[in-house]
């Protein structure tokens, strides 16, 4: 089985942002509201951050159960990970996800101000100042054979994207407009000349974008 | 979690046929083609049967996927197990599947025929007659706490649904009309009452309809 490099449930507005402008720590998407940006996602059974039992079980849950299948690692921006700029001040901060992250592998935060490893519940965090391929060659040997996630932002997305890195997106787009931001594309059509598409309209009111490699 | 009981990637005709009339060795799904019929998930990256890599890895490969995640055990029919009807003449049958069947959990033929257990590779065969609630019994212990897939065909899906024993399924409706052979259902629409339900139509052709209960 090819060990694959997937973006999962990885959300943006009708205009192509993934996050609005002004992160800070008590507003991790800047202006963007997380809660109307990813409803889609917090409403079904299979969503990472589910702490209660019940949940839709149609499309977007289908979809968000592949957040975690067959995943070994996950590659992640600096502002993912945190609001902070610059090199850190002390280790206290440990990424937004309180105890037990949602994310259960080993998680290499790409950024140019290196700390220690360490793990949080089920969670190791890595920080790694690299390229895209390099870092992309550390999380594949540390899946141990499954895929490696690739959770975004929207400029770390872009980069692999660049590096041609990327063999399957599974990105949502929101029917709403935040105007500015980080951006995933202007279009979810200009990747058409190298990914094969399926365009599907989601009741719930998202549309699901499923992109491969031809 | 709840331990479900899922039909998964289970197809249909329009009017409703898992198969068609006249089931025989040479023709597993009787009138049908299996090959028309199930043309949708042949195609798939995740498709059980597949032995070469490629493959689709759109809508239709998304909801293929579900075939064995989190699937510890699964229920069939007699006639999807084996054409024969009637008492064995010795047991020299062992199903449709080759040496390496795609099951790879323990699977309960529900039978009045009934013939000692044997393992094929990763599979288990176990031959019941019982009521579909004791053989979901058994199926759930032997699952060891993940779900249980139902695997039709059509008549043993009905027992189930009848029985209230079903908490979800996603059925594929292929765009062609059999007419006759042994039917799901005269519409997708008959379960509304009991179940939520997703329609969603797929580049190539089949409309997935997903359920769960309300």
């Amino acid at each position: 089985m090819p060990q694959l490099l997937r973006v999962q449930s990885f959300t943006v507005s009708a205009d192509g942002y993934g996050a609005g402008d002004d992160q800070s720590l008590e507003r991790p998407f800047g202006h963007a509201d997380p809660g109307v940006l990813m409803s889609w996602l917090l409403g079904t059974a299979s969503f990472p951050g589910r702490t209660s039992p019940g949940g839709s079980r149609g499309l977007d849950d289908h979809l968000a159960r592949d957040f975690h299948h067959g995943i070994g690692a996950e590659i992640m921006g600096a502002h993912k990970f945190s609001p902070h700029r610059g090199p850190w001040v002390d280790h206290a901060w440990q990424g937004w996800w309180g105890d037990e992250p949602p994310f259960r592998t080993p998680v290499f935060v790409l950024t140019h101000h290196l700390r220690p490893s360490f793990t949080l519940g089920a969670t190791t965090f890595h920080f790694v100042d690299a390229t895209p391929q390099d870092v992309l060659d550390q999380a594949r040997a540390a899946a141990q054979g499954r895929d490696v996630r690739l959770g975004g932002g929207a400029q770390t997305i872009r980069a692999f994207l660049d590096a041609d890195l990327v063999d399957t997106l599974h990105v949502a787009v929101a029917p709403l407009e935040l105007g500015s931001g980080t951006r995933l594309w202007e279009s979810p059509d200009e990747l058409d000349d190298r990914y094969h598409h399926d365009v599907v309209p989601s009741p719930s009111g998202v549309v699901h974008h499923l992109l491969w490699r031809r």
